[in-house]
């Protein structure tokens, strides 16, 4: 009778919030002596990493980081890095890391906009990371990762990583937090219309990202993980908590080259990585000298971007076993997969990678992963044709953006988070990603606001007005394409618009081809961008 | 901020409550064509099912049932079974299953007890369903399972589970509970000690034991999973939710012997498969010419009892790989597991058949799994000696007992649920049960394990099954009485095998008394001790 099912409390025994802390807890508890990260000539065994991490806590405790508190972080894919997806949460406080490659300007923004009490960084980024504390009038304490095997850099004031693990508490006391839908991560997206926009992740989703992967990914226990992925974009993944849950070695590297990635798979039997299709185009453009060959099966996730078939097809052929996934930094990333079918195992290798270039079907964590029709919101036929918009309801949806209940509303006020991405649903259910609904440019994995590009054009005298649209590219997938109009009588060039550029904003955001023509216009005045991108990608297709 | 990431509230788009339904409706759209269930000459492909379910959900509702209802079902591990896993919760009502083979009386109780508004039964069990409805009142409709593959028996009225399919709506709308907590099953216990209790299961439990399961168990996609173990016991170790979440082929049969297994494993390319060590036992014993090779790998979960190392060693020697797993009706099944150590690979077959007998260590959903000292509540020692009671904390921990608020006081207050069971842990922290707590031999004032003498007497050639419980003596307070199952034709006697097991273990612990018969057990195949206790008591009276 309902009454009598309804009549039990939830009690400490039988309602533990999910967390993915507790992963930590239980691997260090059952694998004390395993190596859980390599990095260069450090070795960290799960309790060393328990200890440190503890320890650190202790530190930020002490220095008054706690409940809702957020700790800003801009590090490179470090030990450092990993455990402070550990210490941060520990202490009740959220984890904002945030994207090394941005300039100062953006970096204080954030540093502002999250409330950041602390802010811990890698010396490589001191530069940046003065620059933007000074803009923001300096008033932030900052621990200081000197790395021996880093590029070096400045400290910022005394204190360091390593000395406030040192006098941390190796017996710090913790507990899991009170509410599974407390507040984890932040993290930033790349504002691809203006500001960018702080993601909310809680321990909740975390807990059942890291749940749904292994079975998803076929993920066996002491995965040897290379961590290619930087741990800034949605906390890599997750996969520094899913990692935990499956007692991994993880293997950190500051360098994602083919020559170096294929050196670590060698040296230390990697079996699993990760990486925007740029890193599997990396591995295929790898000169065969430099090539160690696989001893077994290494399986790469990837995601970012849909990979280019004959990419794909050459990776496979290298001997890795590929599988594409998609998501967004607001669903703590990949929500759907390419899974493999039976029936896919008789086609040709080139077959196989067209179908392994859709985004596929929903995670197991993940409850609905649709296409719909914009206008009305049903499901759109399953005949690979008609066009709708990516829709996504599930546990791994975020909170919300941080500070701003208008975005948040507009993002999931319908009953799903609307990705902003147009696909279509094949016969077999599978999607794939046909266009980008905002202009979105995808270059190495990094999202470039093409309204930000445009913005830094803009400020330039000579320009009158400005486009730009990705331009498909062999190395990066795809890069920033300008087409301006200059005034009359301007001597700007293409190199000059560049550095221009490139003194205004983060490097890898510049425009890598500039195009001086008359814009094509609709009758109102609006540029038409799809003539752009047609044109770019004749550019191309000329010059490749 | 801390306000600022509270100011968030939970929506349709990023909060969902976990339930396993969720599993059918993701499989039966990725893998519509896929067989899912495979019984006798009957083949459903996961489409199939989705449309049976319904239709069977919608003829459920139509008969009135609804959100917190009981429906009770008495059945054979047939299809019908496991659809009745997804039928029963999608109408908002909780599944009862009960024990097939509890004579009429317990089964009125529980009919009674449980506020039952329906029963479906296989006229296999119509016999003992009548005279359970009879004591009763007959109040209650029933929907009968007629199995052209079953033994036969009368219906009970005239409604057919197959009717109800037939004039079902494919197209019945459901949706997932409004709350994961919500009740989704019922279960009684064995009820050694006196009425059997209610344990209550809610979605949000059997979830997470489902995303857990596969992590443990390194399952893969499509296992071809051959259901030995009964539906009916902690909804079959909640593999029928597990098994939809990996997209498995599930076999389903009646009949559990050896030759029966090998001949499904060999029809149907079966991978894994679960089941009480008295399974393991049938394997071992089955006569070589019965026995048909394994093709490959089938891995077993094994649960109910420690399983004898000697028996864990012969059906290693078969091929098979045995994962030992503890839990209880209580904790939805399975919550720690024998977790396969890489240190172990160098040991010799008996070492690692004795190590694998052991308990473990917490599953990945399991949030604690203790052993703590019964007065102080504190875990006890590291060292492989010191006695204390395992305890259990997390979300596969059981609502509490229907309508029985004073047990579920008990069994749940202190923080974790309290197994009863008693165990040390070893200095790698596995937990090895020793013994229930009240199968504690107390001679002389020395403990003795039952389970140990048990091991022992399982050394021997002879014997095909033993249980040891306590039997009152004059001098020693208590002392061990053994009953053994012997091979056919063995000339064992009492005095050699009381020989045998001094060879093998301090004095005190051997058997004073041994008597040879066919060994009392449970529909799970559990020996029932307390039919042997009263046994061992008569026996003691007699001579005294």
């Amino acid at each position: 009778m309902k009454e009598n099912y309804e009549a039990f409390s939830k009690q400490t025994a039988n309602h533990v919030p999910l967390s993915p802390l507790s992963f930590l807890e239980r691997t260090a508890a059952i694998f004390p002596d395993r190596t859980a990260v390599i990095y260069e000539d450090r070795k960290y065994t799960w309790s060393e990493v328990l200890d440190r991490v503890k320890r650190l806590a202790s530190g930020l405790k002490a220095r008054g980081i706690g409940l809702g508190d957020t700790v800003s972080v801009m590090a490179a894919n470090t030990p450092e890095l990993f455990e402070l997806h550990y210490a941060v949460p520990l202490t009740g406080a959220v984890l904002n890391t945030i994207n090394t490659r941005l300039e100062p300007e953006t970096v204080a923004y954030i540093l502002d906009h999250s409330d950041a009490r602390l802010v811990i960084a890698d010396t490589a980024f001191s530069g940046v990371v003065s620059k933007a504390l000074e803009l923001n009038g300096n008033t932030l304490p900052v621990i200081n990762i000197k790395d021996a095997d880093g590029p070096g850099g400045d400290l910022i004031g005394a204190q360091t990583y390593e000395a406030v693990i040192e006098n941390g508490d190796p017996d710090f006391c913790w507990q899991g937090p009170d509410d599974e839908w407390q507040a984890l991560a932040l993290n930033y997206t790349s504002g691809t219309s203006g500001r960018p926009k702080g993601v909310v992740y809680h321990h909740r989703g975390a807990y059942l990202m890291a749940m749904g992967t292994p079975i998803a990914w076929e993920l066996p226990r002491h995965p040897v993980y290379l961590y290619t992925v930087p741990m800034f974009h949605c906390n890599g993944w997750c996969h520094a908590w899913t990692m935990t849950l499956m007692a991994a070695t993880i293997v950190c590297t500051r360098q994602v080259t083919g020559n170096n990635v294929f050196k670590l798979i060698s040296d230390h039997g990697v079996t699993h990585l990760g990486g925007a299709p740029i890193v599997l185009s990396m591995l295929v453009n790898t000169p065969d000298e430099d090539r160690t060959p696989l001893n077994g099966k290494v399986k790469i996730m990837t995601a970012g971007a849909p990979p280019p078939a004959a990419i794909l097809a050459a990776t496979k052929a290298l001997g890795f076993e590929v599988m594409q996934v998609y998501g967004l930094t607001e669903t703590y990333g990949h929500v759907s997969q390419c899974l493999w079918r039976e029936e896919w195992n008789d086609l040709t290798s080139a077959e196989q990678a067209e179908l392994q270039s859709w985004q596929g079907v929903g995670f197991p964590m993940t409850e609905d992963f649709d296409v719909v029709n914009r206008e009305s919101g049903s499901p759109v036929p399953w005949d690979g044709s008609t066009q709708g918009e990516i829709v996504i309801r599930g546990n791994t949806v975020m909170k919300g953006y941080y500070k701003s209940p208008r975005s948040t509303q507009e993002a999931l006020s319908e009953g799903y988070f609307k990705s902003g991405d147009a696909a279509v649903r094949h016969p077999n259910g599978y999607v794939q990603i046909k266009d980008r609904l905002k202009d979105v440019i995808i270059s190495g994995g990094e999202n470039i606001s093409s309204v930000e590009v445009e913005g830094v054009l803009h400020q330039h005298p000579d320009v009158v007005m400005a486009a730009v649209v990705a331009k498909p590219d062999d190395k990066w997938g795809e890069v920033p394409c300008a087409f301006v109009e200059l005034k009359e009588g301007s001597s700007a060039t293409e190199e000059s618009l560049i550095a221009f550029c490139r003194e205004h904003m983060a490097g890898f955001k510049r425009p890598k081809k500039i195009v001086f023509t008359e814009l094509p216009k609709t009758a109102t005045g609006k540029i038409q961008k799809y003539v752009l991108r047609q044109e770019a990608r004749t550019i191309a297709n000329e010059t490749s």
